[in-house]
């Protein structure tokens, strides 16, 4: 998995969108539009594309109606139109399956883009046109729900967390936060290219999976409402964990499962990354803080279960085991790194 | 307007509605319902009631269509049926106008009831019996809007604040706070029967008209929405003057105009009063944050305009002009009285 | 138990103050002061006199050196002094130990007040004398740290609920809430006599112990703060439940145990109860959003740990086992009551 | 003003640091340090060097004694050491004064810089190097007063707001947001090079002045709790505008002056504005909601007063009037641009 030499990398802005396969397109709009609150731009039979409040383009979360419920890619913009096809060239480079994906044939809204399973075996995409969308950032009266401003980031489960480490620096990713054992090995990353804590994070278990997808609000009191509206409806059973405070980004959130049991955090609050020398913080393993600054035990479903990925023709992507497994470890011993 | 003799004043509970004649009964649906986020109990033809997503009772407010705009009444709730009957005999014994509404023959939803004309001029119902409502305090997916939770008091203007305060004693009212001038004398009062700063407060005035109706949320961050929301439409000329902190009972507040002018209070944070022994706080009309916490000046029309209000047969009340002019005095020589 | 005859009850204003008995007034400081933001109002050799923010009274919790850690006692404000001695006799004639504590012989700042033990086993101090406190309640620059606003109610572990229950009603205090088997049998229940959700609260187990005390902030951004500040000093372990919404109540709360394992919980938003007719709300002990209303789990030594209570003499009162044990319930076949 | 040949400008990240020059430094440790909550860095007899808790490098503010109360300079920190000399040559070619300041002869804390007063007649400073700060971010026991997270950007009073739009276009600033008049006359712009709305803004007056820097906080209670507590020490003259919501940059503000006049900005909540192709956003000068989207009028000093600034050899640079006075444009016959 060496950076292919005389093929650069794509510039990569920021994570985009994810596009998942659900089973029953009614009750995913349910979770997503109606309780979430994000914004329909765009319908059609199969498929819901939604934006949060605060987003300029056509959208950040497609829901595409599917037999099997999975992951059908995670997508970056990159910085100009060449960077697209730049993309295709490096991980052709790198040995990966590449599909060019013009304008039209593929996602709604989005130009000519360029999808590849990664060496980690995620299917991505890169794109730079999208279509633009009104400004609903003051329009007050639609937010509604969680009042989602935007996507913030993907979390994948990785067997092999060095390796998805090196993958994204060589696509020139930054490291905000790690967590790290006493001797150095990796158990978790957080990698940026927007001035966010992160774009991409990886969680150690068994992948290629799709562990959540980040979005954010403004303030802490949307997260508590999300909860509460579920509990309102008696549909508690879709809150996994929280709502609490990260140690690692310091983000305040709330883990929900959608009712085909992909995972969504509702987050808040991080920090700039965007200094040149920007530096990884790195957390000890056996701090108890990094996973729940207060504390609280993670619950077993949130280290255990994560969405199947699709490669390129929509099969499932074969499972193998982690390497690391950060949920056996004890806390308690602790201190930071 | 001497208390009267062998004739016990009823014991209130509460205030528990106001009932506004409103010209335009969909505009006026629109400012409450879908933007304050009132809950519709009851609709007829010409009213709505509405309530609090806490209150369980079946209206704090009733909008009733009319060719003007005016107060019908205000309405306290008593602790038992007798003290209807008491509140007749002690209006009658005062000399002023009583009338005694049946139910059914009154507002919806209120048992038997006693209108008076109170020696102020204000049209005031007593009430003990009403409706039960179902409890909406966690339907957290019903609360929208300015997610209003519960009516919190009134504020009358009336042109002699000593008077309105000798009145309110008689009928068994705490005192939390006043304006008063170097020599003591009464710019404005706060006064209570629930354990909160107030149910009821004079604001030196041409009167009697209906300065305000005040309600409540839990947190500030509600009422920050309010005012997001009406600029979000572009309607932000229905926002009088804040939000900002009253010095006075230490709300956070925003002042809002409704669309026949009717101005309302959207109200959070103040403190318990319940205690037997429980102080009067008093502000010098010099301190600058009596009225504004942080020393924003207020807008002239906050003192300036207000509701009329209406006798037992709909007849508009005459106004007097007040007696002492808390909107002349100049701040900034203050100091704590 | 029964209500003695020809003896009325005290008439009690609200839960004033409780006494914890400490083995490090040091650390206890660090805890309660530094970190929650009591405010000293009396300092002395071997105790404390805390008040929050909004308490225009001497203390609302005293901490007492002493070699074992426990509850001194509870105290409530009572609506006149013949209130006093009127306690005296009514529990004079249930049968319990009664003690005349004159006006400078007990606890600091207090008048003449009477302590019992009371049928239940707990030791109970009425009062109706006490000393003034500068009003802090604007004085945003003191506070500091969780920014406690005032005590709002105990919680007490008794092993018998219904007689709990009765004890209370015998007292005038209405009931808000309970947790209630399919059958009706009583698990726990919320009573009160200010205009709140609760003065006093029963959790089924062991007992006479002290649950916990619980103090009210003004908005969740506090409570979340909480939290944060015990993190930040690695200090998490202090944390042991939340923050959660209740489903009873209301209330978004955090618990803590502060250095002896005194459980103290944050707790803010509920709701008005202060109307002659109001309702019991009854939720069926199967409905997993009773204790936390987006339904995360309940940890064991939640129900499990408490603080032992000491008699009139400082002797440790014997404990008795449950008679129904909510935390072997099995919940998720739920449904409200 | 033409950008010069053969010349490239320097790759600027961020605003960086303010420096500016105060009268009694005790004062206004009181006011920065005390009540804005930002932390002491570095201290020296005649210096303050001050940061928000999640920056990351050695100060965002130094405050120097003085005789006279100024701006000292702005500074901005570029991507590279490269850019330090790149600024140098730039400015020379734009015939600016300039002078290079070694580390350890400038600004405690910052490498090599460059020092110039730029076309616009402000001086400004260039650096790459800057000290490591500890990470304060999740050490909430030391966050305080106003809870300052970081310096988000400069406001500079300019008479000629389409040559300052120019000046930093040429410095690869991106333009957020504008107001224009009917003819798209500029009144107002703000511009970025980090992804947020800005990092410096122009307001048209009489200049060259400062008139505001501009702090974020993570949430609007935070900017309510400043107000709060000048409020609670009786010191509110210090808060001259707001608390308000922003039109321009959607942000919740409140304007503070400082011991000598200086003004801040308290400020939460803007947007992402990191992709390549982010459109400004117009509003038009009669739009009420541009400078607040609550309608609230806009206090004359706002306008009027802003703080001089030095040239190099510390004299205040002389002042012109602005060229449109959009202080003077009547509002109400609005509409979005």
């Amino acid at each position: 998995m060496a950076v292919p030499k005389d093929c650069p990398a794509p510039d990569v802005v920021r994570s985009a969108y994810a596009q998942l396969a659900v089973t029953d397109l009614a009750a995913s709009r349910w979770f997503w539009v109606d309780m979430l609150g994000f914004h329909v731009q765009c319908e059609t039979k199969d498929a819901l594309h939604l934006r949060g409040t605060d987003e300029l383009t056509h959208h950040s979360l497609v829901l595409r109606q599917n037999d099997v419920a999975a992951l059908d890619h995670i997508s970056y913009r990159v910085r100009t139109p060449e960077d697209v096809e730049r993309a295709a060239r490096y991980f052709d480079a790198l040995g990966c399956p590449v599909r060019r994906v013009p304008a039209g044939k593929g996602t709604n809204g989005v130009g000519d883009a360029v999808r590849v399973v990664d060496p980690l075996g995620f299917p991505v995409e890169f794109f730079y046109e999208i279509e633009r969308a009104e400004r609903l950032i003051q329009r007050y009266d639609l937010h509604r729900g969680a009042q989602i401003a935007r996507l913030d980031h993907f979390n994948i489960c990785t067997p092999d967390i060095p390796a998805a480490y090196e993958h994204y620096r060589g696509l020139g990713f930054g490291c905000s936060e790690t967590i790290e054992g006493d001797e150095h090995e990796l158990y978790a990353a957080w990698m940026f290219r927007k001035q966010t804590v992160h774009d991409v994070a990886f969680t150690g278990g068994a992948g290629p999976q799709l562990h959540h997808v980040g979005v954010a609000t403004h303030e802490s009191h949307q997260v508590l409402r999300t909860a509460d509206i579920f509990g309102a409806l008696h549909a508690e059973h879709h809150i996994e964990r929280g709502p609490g405070r990260h140690g690692v980004s310091n983000a305040f959130y709330v883990y929900l499962r959608d009712p085909d049991g992909h995972r969504v955090e509702i987050y808040t609050s991080d920090y700039y990354t965007g200094d040149p020398d920007h530096e990884t913080y790195r957390w000890n393993v056996h701090d108890d803080r990094r996973r729940d600054f207060w504390g609280n035990a993670v619950i077993e479903s949130w280290y255990k279960e994560a969405s199947p990925v699709l490669d390129l023709d929509g099969v499932p992507q074969p499972i193998s085991a982690t390497i690391l497994d950060e949920s056996a470890v004890k806390v308690g011993a602790d201190g930071l790194g």
